[in-house]
């Protein structure tokens, strides 16, 4: 069976065989991935320790083949099939010292299945096998405890009943229940031997009755059944619903594991434990973990002892702690990574039952990551491929630690989930009114906003908020938005909540919570929680920025972030960004003070009343814009010109009316101008806002906007440029599609700068480019380029018009119907694998990039590319737009870290294929 | 000058030359490109002319290559030019018996410019070139009219003062209205030879003043300084707006005509006239026209003397007659086309002024070329490519004849421009209220519905309506999609108009309509008329059968019809429809008796109730489809499923408010539906309902709709079946934008299908498809392709989401801004062409459809594709469908015609080109 001459390649696994633990890494010449077809996950894993020298308790595999062979025969065992395990099980009951069967010295088995994926519904494991009436004897004797070998042999029955004979548990469980009843215990662990005893009779007469045969006493015939068993189960309907359901091959078939059982039970000098090679919630490189002596695996998991910290074991059993520590951490240095490690310690041997990559917080995965560079045991680049970039941001924002909020939900204060709109954990009293919200902030509270929906009135409230909740709007609507771009946790669209703001209260359900009250929430999970539940803190250590560092070094792309204001500018700028990719001169008009004058700008009846609305609105913005590029000093700015409908700044008409006809026939001048504001907001109104009077159209319309826009960006420019900053504006003319737009727009604008570079005597390098967020931008990409420095990809819109799917009412009304499928018939099918604006889609909207970048290039060569939509800082985006050859990824602040390491391994990623393809 | 060696080939037109209108024809060997190069359009024709050995007065004409000299010169005339004219200008003298300047008998001459395309911006004409002091005297003679003579003389210094030396009109206008003050006369003609005299000594008075230099008395100097003028006019600021706005090259020059001036005054054997070789409004084959004895052309526009019929002409003037038939005839042949002919006869010698392609009436024109073929003059295929397709349109509907609506403007009856929303005219008494429409109608009164927004409630009023009128919406309203369903005129987002339902009335500025009133409504242009203007009813000729049946033999694209009901099915079949393309079942759930269901369904709180009110829809559904089954037997009908989000059916919110409101407090159970309706309202509310919860999104997540629309579709369908009527049904999955809606949707539908034949034990063939709507269906054609029958490209939504554009948004807010043109400083820059939503684009959405064709065969060669926007009822897509490709368009039963015609055109366009590339 080992006989396998060396040189010869193994290109297939397509051979039904049984291998020993111990030959089968030989026999594959350690290709993984044959391994993992042919011994299934599981025998890859036992194989591989065992070639690694770990003390593995001896077995066998009979390869996934066999199992297609029990079906391709009509579900009998290949001729010899069994023969040859016998054969082999020598080998393992030499090993041993002990022989299957044998009523004095019995080998007793584990048999488990194990397919290339790990399949939750197949049939799982069969403990003890072996034992029968006289085997227990031998086995309570040799451990010297025989409550304990009843206990195990009424599970082989109830185990074996159960998978292998195919009869419920819960046959065996109600005769368990009604014998405690009888026998007046509450704990299984309470059973005495007489009680075991009677309990095995019954349950062998389970057997008998369900089958008409009686528990099979002959050890050979149980692993022949149980092993029967195992290729059966492939094909239950569990197995088939979960492989329909995963898109897993019907035909690859399950391995079967046999192998022997060993005891930390069998004496003092006996243990069970578990550990991990680091810890896994720092990443320190020392020991961690738990085990017992004299006890089983489940003896842990039944919390009747407290296990022991594994460094007293060093104290207890000091060879075996020795045999440990060089064991596993050789198995580190074979997987090289961080390992949780299943042990037993039968009589002083030190057995390793299971390895597995360790879990690992954040934090952990971090410090172990560089950790292993420093140590020589992976290279740099494994090291940022070892990161999931996701992860970062944890370490950025505060967080519930899981325990408390575990806590918490034990307790029923789960309140309610909405949609996690911007990420972090906050606590604080509810407050309802944006104004109460600035008040107690300024007092040193911390505050919970709570609102039906906000406006652009309710900024300040946010701002002084730890945290934003509304009942209505989606990932997209005002709180989302301005949230995420402040990195400031939101629950949006919550909208079991009932938010009563004249009453003060909110409701769930039947509890009402009133202004003070102190709620949690989670903005990652869309979590609302009663009460408090403590935040931890982040933590920034030396490794972070020590791989950050190395994903520099490595990463083509370059990252900007999204930042409206110059702390945004700051915050960014110290994660590392390189610039900023997107500036929205919306919400800079958002501001309490600056409201008014805006909407007086919307309300202006001549073009004179707007461009004294826009005189005022001048000095703010070269303000707003002098900050930032002081902030940036070297570094680029692209700023979009104003892009949202207009009645984005006007109050809701709902809201006019109700004040309207709450002040019946009271002709004050407050209440005419609420009038004038609801006939403009009626006259701006729009069947579907997202594709109206919006982006470069509102420029086009209404040039005043723009233009004032442009000079309070060159002024600005030119001012810091006097004090010696460096400043590089980029102008972004927003939702172009079609080159026109571009051209009248450009035309007329640089027009503008021209004129203040010379008033002011300064000469301003600038950039002159557009948002690609409509299809026809992409298909027309050739002719934008001629008139463009840049595109940048707005590709939430983008996505928006490719799909035909406005977010806020796709992710209220089906797109979670999308994701988790729809019925027909007995099948299930998901229509979308993924939310489209959480990760870009390759297919429509990657199609469209790609076209846009093909065409773009071939006008202007020098073009640069960037994407600016929220995809911009999400991991497999990156990875995507690295592909395709965009310049630069733009993210909000909190993202940039996230997306220097996803660019980083983009690029490893990249680099490999093609040093795979150079190899072909 | 007309010695060019035969055989030399002439490429190119780039050299200054002067050429007799005798020569120029055979110098240019008859390239009419060339020719328009280089003598411009009005050039090239005098050439063509007399070259067919029309008699045109004589005259020679300065190439364009001379207006380019003359400015490259820095605007000095090319040495030896004038030398050339004078040269050439013998042979003109020579021809007529006068010379330019001579005292006795002097030749007068008309100097023209002429480019190559006609330029309304250039200088225009100066005529009676070469009188002065003297030869006015012997004009006066040799015409026996001395107060002519002195009239053509003053004429002659106010266009020479005015085009030549560039002083303003008004100089000359002032002194002759003061003139006319001050001798009390109130025409011009009634001016007296010595009130000539005196204003001809006033106009060169002028003259002097203005130039420091008197009127030019040599006739040479006259004629140097017009050649000089009519070059620089090239380079007049109106000029270079014109060609910046219709983007002319600045470089190509404008040509000088001269030509001898000749009389139709000259004595009782003199004439001047115009006419048409056939009847310009019905097309028959005989000469209509109008002239004048004794008379220039100007007589005729005064308006002094009635003109004569042209058959009077055979009378007063045979031989004449017999010349012009000839003449005439000989044109009409050389053009194969209708002429519009000016003519004068001097001393009953007949000369040709000019010729053009008559304009006709779309009867005419139909006429003209089914007639030309019979004559054997064109093909048929010339035949085809002559009649505008749009054209065919006005022969189906009534229309207002344009006299009596010119008049009805002139007496200031025109109210309101709106949208064109439905072409058409009608006329009728105004109701504001559909159940009043019905009731009058019922009376056999004629009325137009006149409201702010129709809604699905209206349908009946509609229904009964001459035409519609509404004051909000756009070409995608509710009233304007019905109406143009129903081929009804209407006038849609007619803002100007202020509708009071209450107060029964409307009102247009200050003035006020009743209810009863009667109004005329001009659908084709927009236009709403007070009173009454007279229709004229559509009439159809056999020669509109004939061309059309040429259409038919020559096109390749088929033509099938929109049609939602049995009626319009009869219409399109009798228009020679191939099919229904797209029959959209929402309509079918608009009438009066089915709408209270339909809001059932969609206020059923269970899937029970929903399916109590689908098994009530069903029945009317399935006879829908049974009626319109019967009337296409043998015809493929294909079926939309239901498209529109859910609250189009149900009232607006706004309505609903108040309606409520205005019941406060009363607990009825009519206001406690409204409060529910209400609440189901908003909860259907979406910010852009067009990119939400509609299409097979709809049928994704309440799939009870679409099973019941199969249903009925397959009982309907194996009802028809079993009277032996040929079923062809097409089930078509609207907004489809991933491969998984629709084999979800085709799953769950087949499966319905199935079990309707099975019960019904009838197989019935039919198709499953899709619309391709969403532009994400376009980039992931391949994958859908494998699932779907056909394709029927959606251009409506297809358009709105390339552009980003939401057509009743953009309509009313920007996209007029973008065709009219915006201004950046002194220019106007267009940034749209034309409007995408009537003609198709070819770049952004047109790409997208061409990689939908590509994608969509590689996976299913036997693909059906077709079109169902509006744009598969206009001529220009209809030509850019044939090119990429299309199997098939579907329109308007009532622009089923048209599409035969420019589905032919495009055809033998297509294979022109092909010819052409082979000549290659």
């Amino acid at each position: 069976m080992s006989g396998k001459e060396s040189g010869q390649v193994i290109t297939e696994s397509n051979v039904a065989k049984v291998l020993l633990f111990a030959d089968a890494y030989k026999y594959f010449q350690g290709n993984g991935s044959l391994m993992r077809e042919a011994l299934g996950g599981k025998g890859a894993g036992l194989a591989e320790m065992t070639a690694t020298g770990v003390n593995v308790p001896p077995g066998l595999t009979l390869t996934t083949a066999c199992c297609r062979a029990y079906h391709n025969n009509g579900g009998t065992l290949p001729q010899g099939l069994l023969d040859q395990v016998l054969l082999l099980l020598k080998d393992v009951e030499k090993q041993v010292g002990r022989q299957l069967g044998d009523k004095e010295n019995p080998l007793l088995l584990s048999v488990r299945s194990g397919a290339k994926f790990s399949m939750p519904g197949m049939m799982d494991t069969v403990l003890n096998l072996g034992l029968n009436d006289e085997t227990v004897l031998s086995l309570g004797k040799m451990t010297n405890n025989e409550r304990f070998a009843l206990d195990s042999y009424r599970r082989l029955i109830q185990m074996f009943g159960n998978v292998v004979l195919g009869i419920s548990k819960d046959e065996f469980e109600h005769a368990f229940v009604e014998l405690k009843k009888k026998v007046k215990v509450e704990n299984d662990y309470e059973m005495s031997v007489d009680h075991l005893k009677e309990l095995i009779a019954q349950f062998k007469n389970i057997v008998l009755k369900a089958t008409n045969k009686p528990f099979a006493q002959d050890a050979h015939e149980q692993l022949k059944q149980a092993i029967e068993a195992v290729f059966k189960s492939w094909n239950n309907a569990r197995a088939i619903y979960y492989r329909n359901l995963n898109k897993i091959d019907h035909n690859i078939g399950t391995a079967v594991n046999i192998q022997a059982m060993v005891f930390g039970n069998l004496n003092d000098r006996s243990a069970t434990g578990v550990c991990f090679t680091r810890d896994p919630s720092t990443g320190e490189n020392q020991i961690y973990g738990e085990y017992l002596t004299n006890a089983q695996g489940e003896d842990v998991v039944a919390g009747i002892r407290t296990p022991k910290k594994i460094a007293m074991l060093a104290k207890e059993l000091p060879d075996c702690y020795k045999q440990l520590v060089s064991t596993i951490g050789k198995l580190e240095k074979h997987y090289a990574d961080m390992q949780d490690i299943e042990f037993t310690i039968e009589n002083a041997e030190l057995f390793i039952l299971q390895t597995r990559t360790g879990k690992r917080t954040a934090k952990a995965a971090l410090q172990v990551a560089v950790d292993l560079v420093k140590e020589g045991t992976i290279n740099k680049e494994e090291a940022l491929l070892r990161i999931e970039p996701a992860q970062l941001n944890q370490l950025l924002l505060p967080s519930f630690s899981s325990e408390q909020k575990e806590k918490s939900k034990a307790a029923g204060k789960l309140l309610a989930v909405g949609l996690n709109a911007s990420p972090g954990a906050a606590l604080g009293k509810i407050v309802f009114d944006p104004d109460q919200a600035e008040m107690w902030a300024n007092k040193g509270e911390k505050v919970i906003l709570v609102r039906i929906e906000t406006c652009p009135d309710d900024i300040h409230g946010i701002v002084s908020a730890q945290g934003v909740v509304t009942s209505r709007g989606g990932m997209t609507s005002h709180a989302a938005v301005v949230a995420r771009g402040m990195g400031k946790p939101c629950v949006a669209g919550c909208d079991s909540l009932v938010v009563d703001i004249n009453a003060k209260e909110m409701r769930v359900g039947s509890k009402i919570f009133k202004e003070g009250e102190i709620i949690s929430i989670d903005g990652a999970t869309g979590e609302v929680f009663a009460g408090p539940i403590e935040t931890v803190s982040p933590q920034m250590s030396a490794s972070f920025e020590t791989l950050l560092g190395w994903a520099d070094d490595k990463r083509r792309l370059k990252v900007r972030a999204n930042a409206d204001t110059p702390d945004d500018a700051k915050v960014a700028r110290q994660f590392g960004a390189q610039g900023i990719g997107l500036c929205r001169t919306e919400h800079m008009f958002m501001s309490q003070d600056r409201l008014p004058v805006m909407q007086a700008m919307i309300m202006a009846e001549s073009k004179d009343e707007r461009e004294s609305a826009l005189a005022k609105l001048l000095p703010m913005q070269r303000h707003d814009f002098t900050e930032i590029f002081k902030v940036m000093d070297g570094l680029p700015v692209t700023i979009r010109l104003l892009d949202p409908p207009l009645h984005e700044f006007l109050p809701k008409q709902e809201e006019l009316l109700i004040e309207i006809s709450q002040s019946q026939n009271k002709a004050t001048e407050q209440i005419r101008q609420k009038r004038l504001l609801l006939e403009k907001v009626q006259e701006l109104k729009e069947a579907n806002p997202m594709m109206g009077l919006r982006g470069c159209r509102l420029g086009l319309v209404y040039p005043e906007i723009n233009e004032m826009q442009v000079r309070a960006i060159f002024e600005a420019a030119a001012a810091v440029k006097k004090q010696g900053i460096v400043v590089l504006p980029e102008i972004m003319i927003p939702l172009v599609g079609e080159v026109q737009e571009l051209i009248v727009a450009r035309k007329h604008l640089e027009a503008v700068a021209l004129a203040v570079m010379e008033e002011q005597k300064e000469k301003i390098d600038y950039l002159f480019g557009t948002m690609i967020e409509i299809p026809r931008a992409c298909l027309t990409a050739d002719e934008i380029a001629r008139y463009a420095d840049f595109f940048s990809f707005g590709t939430n819109d983008l996505t928006q018009m490719t799909y035909g799917f406005s977010r806020d009412d796709a992710e209220g009304k089906f797109l979670n119907r999308y994701l988790e499928g729809i019925e027909v018939g007995t099948e299930k099918i998901k229509i979308l694998s993924n939310n489209p604006f959480e990760i870009l889609d390759r297919k429509g909207v990657g199609k469209l990039m790609k076209l846009a970048i093909e065409y773009g290039l071939q006008t202007n060569p020098a073009l640069k590319i960037g994407i600016c939509g929220e995809h911009g800082g999400e991991a497999s985006s990156i990875g995507f737009v690295e592909q395709i050859g965009l310049t630069y990824v733009s993210c909000s602040p909190f993202r940039v870290p996230l997306a220097r390491l996803a660019a980083a391994q983009a690029r490893i990623r990249a680099e490999s294929n093609i040093e795979r393809l150079i190899d072909k």
